[in-house]
């Protein structure tokens, strides 16, 4: 039995997208009909999770919420989200909807214990989704060993987060900062990383790191792509 | 006053990503709360548009129907479809819907227009598109003098979106035919290329053509991001 899929999206928009391009571009598919039907409600007017959960911002749950409806209204079958902070809100949302919500955590979590067997994750992420711990629970649940950054480290995420990828920067402003972090926690016993924030694998590919990596974008499409019952693409 | 907009979209999932991709990277925001509440319907169920008007295949409008009343159900102000064969059935969705449905062939007529004022389009599409006239009578609505492909010239572009493009081929095995077809039209008067089909663009970044063009999807996504009360990006 085919499902449909809604998106809860607009966390952030740009991430909204690359989730709906990875989902469509990684189905088996060989004509239009072939692929899932997708609902997506690109909420704009969500609240800053991050800013929530730091300080003290506006609580996102309610236009959350407001999404959720309009994706149960269309009738979607189970709901993702693009945004990785949004899940230290998922238990709220989850509580207030029949629908299932894949967890992008606990599926990235999943694909780290499936490749990765016995070896050492770091968990690469803005301030906001290390301080929710929501990563450290699901890695922890999946038995993963895992490494977080230090204070400096993590302002070194910031900069390459902020002032490189997001402000549109070239990538040799934010070189140094990235492959200094991943080298200290490759120093530290890593034996690949987490890329725990959707400007991070932009990072990676604009600089053409060769680092061993889990997108969990990228996993959190491949899984919702079999949730409804379709097949991911073997890529050559 | 801000709107939200609706994508009627599946046809095809990818063009779908493309045209919700251009709106959001073309939107003039600072941050998440400054873009555009977004609907999308990526309704894989809609049959093929082009065989429905060519050769007797099933008709896509009942589908098409459900995912507008999904639309209306969101609270979309505003509805536009990425596919431009579709658009030969916009006249039966308006009469059904009060969301007004913005078109592409009028959209792209009026930015002809205004870019190439006086001069003449030539307008490539596959023969589906073609054999509903939808751009002929949106250039002719606007005055804008247009040339259209001969029968060996559409076989050529069929075989660029459907062997080539849609096929995954190296842009080397089409490079041929798309330039010869665009040399022919320049030669019998042609200014500039109207690029009728979500593919075609494709080509002609991947092959690197240099020719004056119209990008239909692009002309939508900023059309949209007007007629919804916010402001299209100044690129640099």
């Amino acid at each position: 039995m085919k499902k449909s899929l809604g998106i809860l999206g607009g966390m952030g928009p740009l991430a909204t997208v690359d989730l709906f391009r990875q989902i469509v571009t990684l189905t088996e598919a060989a004509c239009d009909n072939d692929h899932i039907r997708i609902y997506i409600d690109n909420n704009s007017r969500i609240p800053d999770r991050t800013a929530a959960i730091l300080s003290g911002g506006p609580d996102p749950v309610p236009e959350m919420l407001d999404a959720l409806r309009h994706l149960e209204a269309c009738g979607a079958d189970l709901v993702i989200m693009p945004c990785n902070t949004a899940h230290y809100f998922l238990p709220r949302l989850q509580a207030q909807t029949v629908l299932p919500i894949l967890s992008m955590p606990d599926i990235t979590a999943a694909a780290c214990a499936r490749r990765y067997h016995g070896k050492t994750a770091a968990i690469l992420a803005t301030r906001g989704t290390l301080a929710t711990g929501i990563y450290d629970r699901a890695l922890q649940q999946a038995a993963v060993p895992f490494l977080l950054p230090t204070p400096a480290e993590q302002d070194a995420l910031m900069r390459v987060i902020y002032q490189g990828v997001k402000a549109g920067e070239p990538p040799a402003t934010y070189r140094r900062d990235l492959e200094t972090v991943t080298a200290a926690l490759a120093a530290r016993g890593a034996d690949y990383f987490i890329l725990g924030c959707t400007e991070l694998p932009l990072a990676v590919q604009l600089l053409g790191l060769r680092v061993p990596a889990v997108n969990p974008t990228e996993e959190l499409a491949k899984a919702a792509i079999e949730a409804c019952g379709y097949r991911v693409k073997k890529l050559a």
